[in-house]
């Protein structure tokens, strides 16, 4: 029987969410707890990253209680520096006043990560970056979030930091938009401690190719952590993976293991109108099948192809490996 | 000195935004009343298009008092179709009881264009569509669209409807998606008071060209209405005019003139993070400009560049237009 | 054992190319018969669309015989509308006597589709639209191509005429650039036989749904012709089959086959630095897969998610049988 | 009297071109000679960028009298590594003879360089990349591209080298992908002589913000040249300047003055079914028109805007720049 890697999900996938037309939310918003009982009750899952603050009224042992009682662990924690007062950014925000209010909920979030044992505090700084051409300065910007991020790392060096870039949204232009930008910016902060996480639709969102991406993070020593999901390439969708592009998702976990990379399999979606334990299961259902599919293929004659650069020669090998996958439930 | 056409806009460009990651909203909400206010605040507006229902507590006398204290008129109402009720569709629905309880929104906001005496009920079906491959029956989805929107329409034979056509937002794929659909669609009710409403920047992230569109809307004798605002092609960022596509934007206003279209200008924008008045008002300072440069084109060597499909004779034209419209504040 | 379906391929696919920046061409150019050569050596196809005029100095009988000694079928001509003298237009061309010469070549297919007693003649009018804003007066370039196309129907009433849509290239926009487009177009003509061919690529490339515009044809009796492919979504990159896009493939043949579309499954790719036989025999491999999948499909499962558009019930039916769909070879 | 900086344009604005449709080409081909010629005739420009080699019979002494005839100084060459031969790559050909080869034309041009007093060498590696997933392993395309450009590099300390980097076409990746990709790489080579040509419309096709990358390219000290164009922000188009984005290509520039560079604007346009002379013309009456907005704008306010990223502040002021700009002729 195969032994698969350990599966993990945003808390997020678990949430009630909102849009700018539905205001009043595709479902009845839930607590943190809530979330943390839906994450157990897929059954796959043995990592959770969760959003902080928690929900109104729900203390850090609350959530330990929760995760102890699912059998869960927290892989990191997300602060949620993108609400109201952060509107036009968090490290980047042109008020000094909101630079701060930033950056004391990712101190809070530092500490509940040293609470809670996880792995690092993930950054994702969605309203980093501007709208409109001459809205921002961009020697600016660039300073002010390369120089805010180091001071983050730096003020907790026992901690490690991930940022998760992603081209736009909510912003026109998020500032931490592409691999290789962020991997600019993380050797001009000087640090040891942030890494990236790469998110495999925001990548496809990007134009990139995840694998290749993964793989320059890779060798950069950057690739700490990754979350998988789908999208049709134009908008960041945070579709169920499997819905659309099978071939890529493939790819992108076979760069991760011939790198021998051993990270959890995180999922990164938002099921507006789905039921998300559902959601949940079925993912994990066919990264799965990607898993045993990587068994099954025929490493070296895919190495021989990839040395030719034989597309042809390479997709049979991987249509071979796809197609016998099978299935287990 | 130059007479301007009316300008109008959508109640919604005075409102306070909230999307799936700024949950708390980028501003404190407010009333239907407080969005009046504000558009008469822009001094330039004859015209807004209004969401219905209003806010709670608002009653169509107060929405008419509002209305003539500020010297504006309601060109139409927007059926608030797209919340969570209706998060799998308005008309196409698999629900009966959801496509009913849409059904009976729409018909308040008749009652409400007749108690106003604004000139069309506004659908924008966002909702209606899907996001997966297999997730709908293409047959099925068409005809609940379709028949939905006569039957609609045959209920209030007295009043005008107009539907707002997007390729996506919020589904992954809108079904009113593209111009051409939206008249094979209109074609195949058989009614006559159904058209549609051009959102400039809607047929930008379609890949359409504004003004071509327009014109094959116009031959079909269904453009009723439109309003404009900018994106940078890949999503409906419902910017200012005048930020980023300015040969665009005056050769969608030419094609309306050349076809002796007179109806109101509106805009339909989203200012998230930017004081609402001053964003009116400097889209409109940009569409006067672009008014005054429709008067300065040199038309009849603009058509003979066109006849021969010279696109440097009519660029050169329209940059002698452009670069001389001036300002007039 | 399986029944599959004839398999046909546009006979460009065994072509060599050239394109803005290789010059002098990724291989050494093949001449008709050349290519009807590569295409029977595929050892799975039946049926060829040929390019119209014929490389130089090869007639009409060297084509037939070459047919029949592949075993091949000519299923339809594709007149070359597109190269130097018609770069600024076929049918919407402003200068009438290159109308009239592209109309010549067109007429010489027509004549070429009765003596190989083919099903039709493609038109692919690709330089038929407009690059620049303000290049083209949309009225005008309507009428000509609309005009155009009932001019040549009418003459050869005979005949059926299929138009493959495509959004843009070598265009910025081409006229005939989407399904409902087109098929506008084609209500116009007020003629019966002209119809549509679908190119699935062209469709994913216009940010259509490859399915639901099969659907929207087959509704309007039209879908007379397809082809597929795969590409990136953002350009025709006319890549081979299963290379990207599994599920929307399954979906697009799921569609013809409940609507009772009996016809020629046809490939339509641009090897440009492939072997291009070993390119066709990987494309219907993964075709063959794809109509296996069709038959372990568990079709009133399926019927009963999409009546309630429960995306993860149909995407898990989709899995199943996808992934025990097995190679033949 | 304006007096405006030094203009230039690549060669090939004055070429025919061909596409994988108009295979005849859009017109006669023309010799370096001829190119040059058209280019001194535009009556504007300073500087032109050379395709290597010239095409045939063209030799070094030829292109030296003809450049002196019309006035015109040579900036770069380009080593047209991107033809038949290089198909599957220069640096990252799989094939060690065909780096080898491609690597010939590169020394070749590189003596050109000095031949003429130009100031670089351009690499515009098209064809290294990949088109299919799986095709490639990366870690070792990444490697062929970053180690053979350092050799380049390393074999001719004396000069100096630019890369164009460009998201995609003709390959669907292209390994130059980006601004920060490309800088990351330039780093790895640990040389002093390479540095980036940032193409406008390139930037604008990868989802960038040109002004923004031209920023992090002058941070990391290798912005070494640049060009400019027009596109729909989905494709290369290389239209003409001043066709579609006013107040990026006003921003872009404004960029530019605001860190001190100085150097040649350039153009890089194909038009294909345009009057090249013309082409050009108008383009750089556009930029003079740019150019003299840059002299209009309220710098101290604007720098008072961004520093509080008020985008609406900031572009009233860019509009009212570019709206009184006026024109020359």
């Amino acid at each position: 029987m195969t032994t698969y890697p350990p599966f993990g999900a945003g808390l997020w996938n678990f949430a009630a969410y909102v849009d700018r037309y539905a205001t009043d939310g595709y479902d009845t918003p839930r607590s943190t707890l809530d979330q943390i009982r839906l994450a157990g009750e897929v059954g796959e899952l043995s990592y959770v990253d969760i959003n902080y603050p928690f929900t109104p009224g729900v203390t850090l042992d609350d959530v330990r209680a929760a995760l102890a009682a699912e059998g869960l662990q927290c892989i990191g924690l997300t602060p949620d520096i993108y609400l109201r007062p952060h509107a036009k950014g968090a490290f980047t925000n042109p008020d000094p006043a909101r630079r701060a209010s930033a950056r004391a909920i990712m101190d809070g979030a530092a500490d509940a990560v040293r609470a809670l044992g996880a792995r690092y505090v993930k950054i994702w700084p969605g309203q980093d970056g501007f709208d409109y051409p001459f809205q921002a300065a961009y020697a600016d910007l660039s300073r002010l979030a390369i120089e805010g991020m180091r001071d983050l790392a730096q003020a907790h060096p026992d901690l490690k930091f991930v940022i998760e870039y992603k081209p736009r949204e909510p912003r026109t232009h998020m500032f931490w938009g592409s691999a290789a930008k962020t991997i600019l910016g993380i050797q001009r902060m000087g640090v040891d401690n942030v890494g990236v996480l790469l998110d495999f639709g925001h990548a496809l969102f990007g134009g990139e190719s995840p694998a290749e991406s993964a793989q320059l993070l890779i060798d950069h020593g950057l690739l700490w952590g990754m979350d998988v999901n789908d999208n049709f390439r134009g908008w960041d969708d945070d579709m169920m993976t499997g819905s659309l592009h099978w071939v890529e998702t493939l790819e992108f976990f076979h760069t991760l293991r011939q790198n021998g990379w051993e990270g959890v399999w995180q999922l990164d979606q938002f099921p507006f109108r789905e039921e998300s334990v559902e959601n949940a299961k079925l993912s994990i259902r066919f990264l799965k099948a990607v898993y045993r599919a990587l068994d099954l293929l025929d490493e070296s004659a895919l190495a021989a192809a990839q040395a030719n650069q034989d597309a042809l020669a390479a997709l049979r090998i991987v249509q071979n490996a796809l197609f016998t996958a099978g299935l287990e439930d």
